[in-house]
Formats: C-alpha cells, sequence, structure tokens
C-alpha cells in the first residue's frame, strides 16, 4: 500500500487564521448589524500603483502578439528582473550580488517552506517563539520538529522573543543548524540591529548553521541605521539565505512575486547551495508569469518607486494611528515603526484568544491572538497596519472606548 | 554543521535541455550563417488569444483600483475557476467532481514535483521508461530513487514503453506504489485506451497503490474514444491524482496556471489525500495570480474556446505535415495524431544522440534526442508540433533533402 508521510498527520488541526476566520464568522451570523473592522490578518488593501499596472498592461499585450509572445520563462526569473533586484535593492545597500545569485518566485512562503528541500531531515532547526507558523509547519512535514507535546515540539530549539530581550533573540547556548530570523518581526515588529545580526552571523560561521533570513517587511524599515539586509554584515553570504518579497513591498499579496537570494560563497561540505537550490527550481518550479515579472520590474522605475513610496506611507501612518492611540489608552505596545504590525500587550495579563473574543464582541475589531504565534506570544495581540485608514482610526477609537469602561 | 540533502549530489549534472542548448549554441557559433529550426523543446510559440488577454487586462484594471483589489486569493485557487473546471472540464465526461477536489497551482510541473511531499520516502515508484524526466528527478531528491547505476536508478521501476507494447505499458508484475502516467504522452505522443486505462485502475486499487496521472496534453486528443481523465475509468477516483495544466491548452507556458485533482474518495491508511495536499499547498503555496486566474477562467468562454480550438488545430496541423512529411521520407513515426509530440524512428537503428546531431548539422533542425528520455528512449527522436507552421514545413522538408541524400 502507497505509504503517505505520516508527519502530516502530527500537524495540530487548526490554523491559526482558519480558528480566527471560524471566531469571526459565528459571531458575525450571530450579529448581522454589526460592522467588523478587520486588522486581524496581514493583507495588504491599497490596489497596484499605476506603474505596476501599466506595465502589466503593457506585458499582457506583449503575450497577445506572436513576434512578441513568451512561452516558457527561466526558471529563476528573467535577467532583466534579477538585474533589477542586484542593482537596486542591494547595490544602494553596498551589497554586491550577481544576478544568478538571486531566484525570482511566487512567494516568500513558498520559498520558506521548499528551502527545506536542499537540506537533510535531522538538522537541528532553531525558530523563534513567537514565530510566522509556515517555518515551523513545513519542517513537522520534513520530520524535523519531532512531537507535539505540550503545545511545543520535541525537537525545535524555541527561542523566545520577550520585552527582555526587546523581542529579538540572541544565539542560543546550543548548536543549531538551520536558523530561521525574520526582520522587521512578524508578528512582533521587532527589528535587529547591526551589531545583534553580527553576532548572529558569527554564531552561524563558527556552527556552520545556515540562517533563513525572511526580509519580507524590510521596505517598512523607516530608521536609518537599521540593516535591511543581513548581507549588510560581513560574512553572511557565507552562511545566509535571504527570503524578500513583492507582497507587502509593492501589494503583491494578490500577484505573487518574490525573491530569495543563495550567494554562491555559501557551501557546507562540498555543496554550493546556490546550485542546489538551482537544481531544485529548475527541477520543480517553471518561473513567475511574465506579466507578473514585467509589473515587479516596474516597482524599480522611478515612478513606481514615488508612487510604492506614499503607499508604505499610508501605511505607517495607520501604524503611528494604532501605536499612539492604544499608548494613550494605556496600553504597551511594540512594533509599528520599522514594522507594520503592532504587538500590545494585554492589560492584567489575560489570556490572548481571551482578549481577541472580547475585542471582537466589545470593538468589532479583529486582531490576531499572539498565542496562535507560539507560546511566547501568550499575552499579546497583532494589528497589522494594511487597512483601510479611515477604518483603522475608527477601530483604535472602539478599542480606546471599550478599554476606558 | 548543516547538512544538506545527499540525495541531490546523485542527480546526473547535465539536465537533458542543457545539453542541446549547449550543443546548438556551440554549432550556432560555429556556422553563424545558419537558420536553425527549433523542433525540439515543448513549447508552445502562438500568443495568447484575445479572450484571455481581454480577461487579463480586465483583471489588471480590477487591482489598479481599491474598490476591486485583490490581496491574497484561497491557496487553492479562486472558486470561480475552480467550478468552470469541475463544470466545463470535466462534467463533459461524464465525471462529477466537487470544487474542493480541484487544487489550482502555477504549474503541473510544480504539482507533479511537489505531490511527493505528502508520501512517505519508501514507496517503491513506478515509471514509465522513456519518461518525462521531472518525475524521476523529484524522486531522486526525496529519496525514493535508489542509486545511479549504468544510465538507471536502483529502486525505480521502469515501465519500457516500445513498440511491442505500442508505448503504452502494462502494470509490471511486482508492487508499485506511486505509479506515473502520462496520456498523451511525452515523449511518445502514445494514449491509452479506455481498456488499458481500466486494467492499470485495477492494479492500483488491487495494490493499493496511487496513479499519479498527468493530462497536461489531454485537448490535443483527437480520436472520440480515448480517455481525456483516468476518472472516466470506475474506481479511479480510489486510486488516481490527476495533473492538468493550461500550458499547452491554452497557451500558458509564461502565463503559469495548472490544476490537480485529489478526489476525496482517494484514502490511504487513516489519511484522505486530499486533506493532506490541502495541507501541503495552504502551508508552502499562496495561489496563483488573481490575473492569471481571470485569463485561465477566460479559456472556458464561448469565445475563449473557439479561439483555442483554432490554436490546437494549427499546431495538430503541423504535427500531420511531420508526421506525414517524415513517413514519406520513409521513416517510421508514432503519435501526432493525438499529441503534438512525434516519436520518429532513427533509420537503421543509430544512436539518438548521433542522429540529433546528424539532423543539427545536416539539415539545421533541433530535435530532442530520445535517449534523454530514458534507456528506452534509445534510437529515437522527438519533434514538437509547437513551431511556427512555414518553419515546420521547411524543417520537415530539410529533413526528406537530408534523408534522400
Amino acid at each position: 500500500m502507497t505509504k503517505i508521510n505520516e508527519n502530516f498527520l502530527k500537524l495540530p488541526g487548526n490554523y491559526l487564521f482558519a480558528e480566527i476566520a471560524r471566531r469571526v464568522s459565528a459571531y458575525s451570523a450571530e450579529h448581522p448589524d454589526k460592522k467588523l473592522i478587520r486588522l486581524g490578518i496581514g493583507d495588504v488593501t491599497r490596489p497596484l500603483v499605476p506603474a505596476i499596472t501599466e506595465a502589466m498592461h503593457r506585458a499582457v499585450d506583449e503575450m497577445g502578439r506572436a513576434e512578441t509572445f513568451r512561452g516558457y520563462g527561466p526558471e529563476q526569473g528573467y535577467e532583466f528582473l534579477r538585474k533589477c533586484i542586484v542593482e537596486k535593492d542591494y547595490r544602494p545597500l553596498g551589497v554586491e550580488l550577481s544576478p544568478d545569485e538571486v531566484f525570482v518566485s511566487d512567494g516568500a512562503k513558498s520559498d520558506c517552506g521548499n528551502i527545506g528541500d536542499i537540506f537533510a531531515a535531522d538538522n537541528i532547526v532553531a525558530v523563534c517563539d513567537p514565530v510566522y507558523t509556515v517555518y515551523v509547519d513545513t519542517n513537522v512535514m520534513a520530520g524535523r520538529a519531532g512531537e507535539y507535546v505540550d503545545g511545543r515540539w520535541t525537537k525545535l530549539l524555541y527561542m523566545p522573543c520577550t520585552e527582555d530581550n526587546h523581542f529579538t533573540p540572541m544565539p542560543p547556548m546550543e548548536r543549531a543548524d538551520l536558523i530561521y530570523l525574520c526582520f522587521p518581526n512578524n508578528p512582533t515588529g521587532a527589528t535587529a540591529t547591526r551589531e545583534q545580526l553580527r553576532i548572529w552571523v558569527q554564531y552561524a560561521l563558527k556552527n556552520e548553521s545556515v540562517i533563513l533570513y525572511d526580509a519580507a517587511y524590510k521596505s517598512y524599515i523607516s530608521q536609518e541605521d537599521i540593516p535591511r539586509s543581513i548581507y549588510e554584515i560581513e560574512g553572511a553570504k557565507e552562511c545566509a539565505i535571504e527570503f524578500c518579497s513583492f507582497s507587502k513591498t509593492a501589494g503583491f499579496t494578490g500577484t505573487r512575486c518574490a525573491y530569495t537570494v543563495v550567494p554562491k560563497a555559501l557551501r557546507r561540505g562540498e555543496a554550493q547551495l546556490n546550485a542546489l537550490w538551482n537544481r531544485r527550481q529548475t527541477t520543480k518550479f517553471n518561473g513567475v508569469p511574465y506579466v507578473v515579472q514585467r509589473g515587479a520590474e516596474a516597482a524599480y522605475s522611478e515612478e513606481g518607486k514615488r508612487q510604492l513610496r506614499e503607499v508604505i506611507a499610508y501605511y505607517m501612518n495607520n501604524a503611528r494611528v494604532i501605536r499612539e492611540g492604544l499608548a494613550a489608552a494605556g496600553l504597551t505596545v511594540y512594533g509599528g515603526v520599522n514594522a507594520p504590525y503592532i504587538w500590545a500587550k494585554i492589560p492584567g495579563g489575560g489570556s490572548s484568544w481571551d482578549f481577541f473574543d472580547l475585542l471582537l464582541k466589545e470593538a468589532n475589531v479583529v486582531t490576531t491572538p499572539g498565542a496562535g504565534f507560539g507560546p511566547s506570544g501568550e499575552g499579546y495581540i497583532r494589528l497589522t497596519a494594511f487597512g483601510d485608514a479611515m477604518a483603522t482610526r475608527e477601530a483604535v477609537e472602539r478599542i480606546e472606548a471599550f478599554l476606558k469602561k
């Protein structure tokens, strides 16, 4: 009989956002008159900017004419886009990459998950706690997480991110082989300083570990001294893979384009990881739609950059409204300065699912309970800055009013 | 130290189409005056039809307006497209599926590769020989293929497809757990009859195996009695997963959309494979671009269907020209009737790489050597019908002239 991958059966049933959706629709069904405001899921709401839609229209026209039609593109992405990324995302940071160190894909979620293909099943994996659940679940599937006991996976190394360490952990005492870091962080909104990343790179070089660095929110960094890329740190090309995405940078959550950097200098044993990932992608992937890659390219034009700066400013104004509003109402809040996420401490130390329910029922605002991101998320809720500006302001007022009751 | 997946190091260096590209560019560099005609890679050349580009333009406009903008879509694809597939691809065949048995994705290559995630590493895998290399290489990566010895993987079960069995194998005597079948076949162009598929379904039900059925070329079937889907066979929903694609049906090789059917009736042990694949896709994938899904939907409109029938007729006329031309020149040819591939026997039983080189140098036509698809492909070359009609006719004339020398 065909044997299934038994690791799948270990995964707990309810995905965080599915459980939120369930509670929200149950409440809505009982109270159809209530107007809910959703600051839960981290999904953008502003439309694609004109520079991008114009480029996509041009590309659709090209696809409709025999002379300019494109069939299979390079699995790794078109040179025009890989060059843009190298020249306009990395060169300004003082980071030199070659285009064939950049792999264009359909999403950072796909890449963060699929990257596991090139690693053995017996590596020790370290994750932040709280954490973006994809890092954990994909390692469960690959057999690297062990068993789920009391809300924790027995083989994972959890790195608590708490107020004490400003939500940015130091390397563990133990050896970890694969380390997932995400800065600016989802869900806490924390960032890592140059010095903190330097300590991580030194740890990874010493232990010959690989850092899987998720920089999907780098466009939201507003403070000058915060690194946008782990490659700003010396030695990182020998120990880090970096995941970036157009989802939050250019509003591409429904348009799907991302990229992953695997430097050629990154070797483990005899293997060059760039060659392994190239083999994985050419065998199991067929590239991103031409029309989408032309849209992504337009994000780097002068017009595109200007228009996208306005979109990010719009969201970051929401972040400020949430942060300042909740602080004025007496909550302790983190994030929202270099990230579109606000991580708010629940007053009186209540449970995050209880507080989620309270805000849903009393303020009609949907948030995300911190416990959904891991044990150390308990006692917090996450709010996102991706909503409509008016609705965000109203949500904050409703929460303030509820807290003052 | 981080341990890599050692299986990657077992993969032979040169991917078939990379080796072809190398030989072609070496020849072109030496003979820059020669005009090559490429009938090698199976990539479409006709532009997207108007019904599709119009739908994509409308969708791009929607993405540019706040009121109609779409962020994350369902990982499994939008309901509008899943419904189209169920109602317009399957219902006319007498096959009833529910939309949540259909998973829209970025490509059949991705799905054929990623499907391995849900199966254990110790399943016995059977593949046709010759075969689309992705089935083999992805199983090598997953550790199911064993070692590469004398051009064969020690743990794979090869099913030779030869003139004797009309390139459609019977089930093996041994037990196989995962069986890759592709009809209409790439590379041989062979199809399976209803009776042949019935024997396969019975074998899979008896052995509790899973058939991975690649139907990417189903739109090219011209004979009425050839099944378009394995689900036309009773019992197939209990033992088969089917991969389909818009690549060859609607010219989407550069636009990227496909779908995979995992029936809910398909269970192994306690597990429902639909639930496993759903978990895999929701964890490691974020859906297909909205604009692309609207384009795929338009392939099912009356206008879209009519326009696409013309495109397929164009390619199938090329297939006829190749088939009849080579036969007239004395070659034994297969395929090209229900498939866009022609599988031609090399006169005098020469090596397929030698004959590839001969056609490249003497006729300036690029083909694909059969040996690149597996040991039983030796002695054949593959030609594709996806070229320009005039160029295809000229290529056939050149080959005829060369053979008559």
